[in-house]
């Protein structure tokens, strides 16, 4: 390959994420914002990480309560998702875009529109320059029932889509190309 | 949609995340593993997150020098990125697994085969249970260049690969399903 350096950009490279849909409470009331920045970050108990912007009415309430969800939107949810994400409660209330239900936690909103929603309570946080990183455990998953393919989430049928930026494109997952802990097996050798 | 409750199974939702390759340095020589679990995490400067599992040998390389790389394979390397996951560095050398060059960073070694490298020094790491979380602000970024499009790394000519957990399986990319703040602007009105 012939590799450049594009350093000179360096929003150039943003990995690609799943987008979701943030869960929290604002000033009493669920708030709802899109969320492209997350990974999973501890294998046990389970943790998610999630990043937002300090400047964002969703980080309040994660700091006020101490809770928020995280919710999976199907691929037909593009328009709403996408939405979330340009009206800020400041100024718009989101709290009736969904049908929303509680699990364990009275902070953490889950959309019923969402084929999977997660209940996170706060175990740490991290003050970054523009964001904040909140580190979640998660203490609920909720799915509809007819994505799951032996009790686990299904990909196939759920069909969430992914975030690729600075592009900004939204895309719907592909083909299987493999399986994780088992191509490599041939190279071992 | 008829949601059930599947929090006795904790495992079940994992956010799908982009499959890259983590490079460190390990006891002084290039050390390479599948990292399926990092997201963007601060606007400016752009800072990345990973999660390393402490048992690592390469949370310990980034713990010694404060450094390390995210290289993004194409789906074409799907088995050899796969195999790096599988065996450790405590008994396999993975240092000549690919060709490797450095940018700025002495100890963030970076992989010709990937079409994008980025390196990161570290800013931030929050220990947690099984896991460290490390926030690397981005430094470099290098690029194949006929994979470029206006500049910017374009996900449809680099065919990168997602994790899906936990069944365990890598995605390509699918078709494009709206642009990112952009899509929910007809619902504004």
């Amino acid at each position: 390959m012939a590799q450049t350096d594009i350093s000179d950009n360096i929003f150039a490279f943003v990995p690609i994420t799943m987008q979701t849909i943030l869960g929290t409470h604002v000033q009493g009331k669920a708030n709802f914002m899109a969320l492209g920045w997350l990974t999973r970050c501890n294998f046990k108990p389970p943790m998610i990480a999630i990043a937002v912007n300090k400047s964002n009415q969703s980080a309040e309430g994660i700091l006020d309560n101490g809770e928020f969800s995280v919710n999976v939107p199907a691929t037909d949810m593009v328009g709403i998702t996408d939405y979330t994400g340009l009206v800020s409660a400041k100024k718009t209330d989101k709290s009736k875009l969904f049908d929303v239900f509680y699990g364990q936690l009275k902070t953490a909103p889950l959309i019923e529109e969402c084929p999977i929603n997660v209940e996170c309570r706060l175990a740490e946080k991290v003050e970054l320059l523009t964001n904040y990183l909140f580190v979640g455990e998660v203490v609920g998953v909720h799915a509809e029932d007819s994505l799951l393919t032996e009790g686990h989430p299904d990909p196939e049928k759920i069909k969430p889509f992914v975030l690729s930026m600075p592009d900004n494109r939204f895309w719907g997952l592909g083909d299987c190309v493999g399986r994780a802990w088992h191509e490599g097996k041939d190279f071992k050798k």
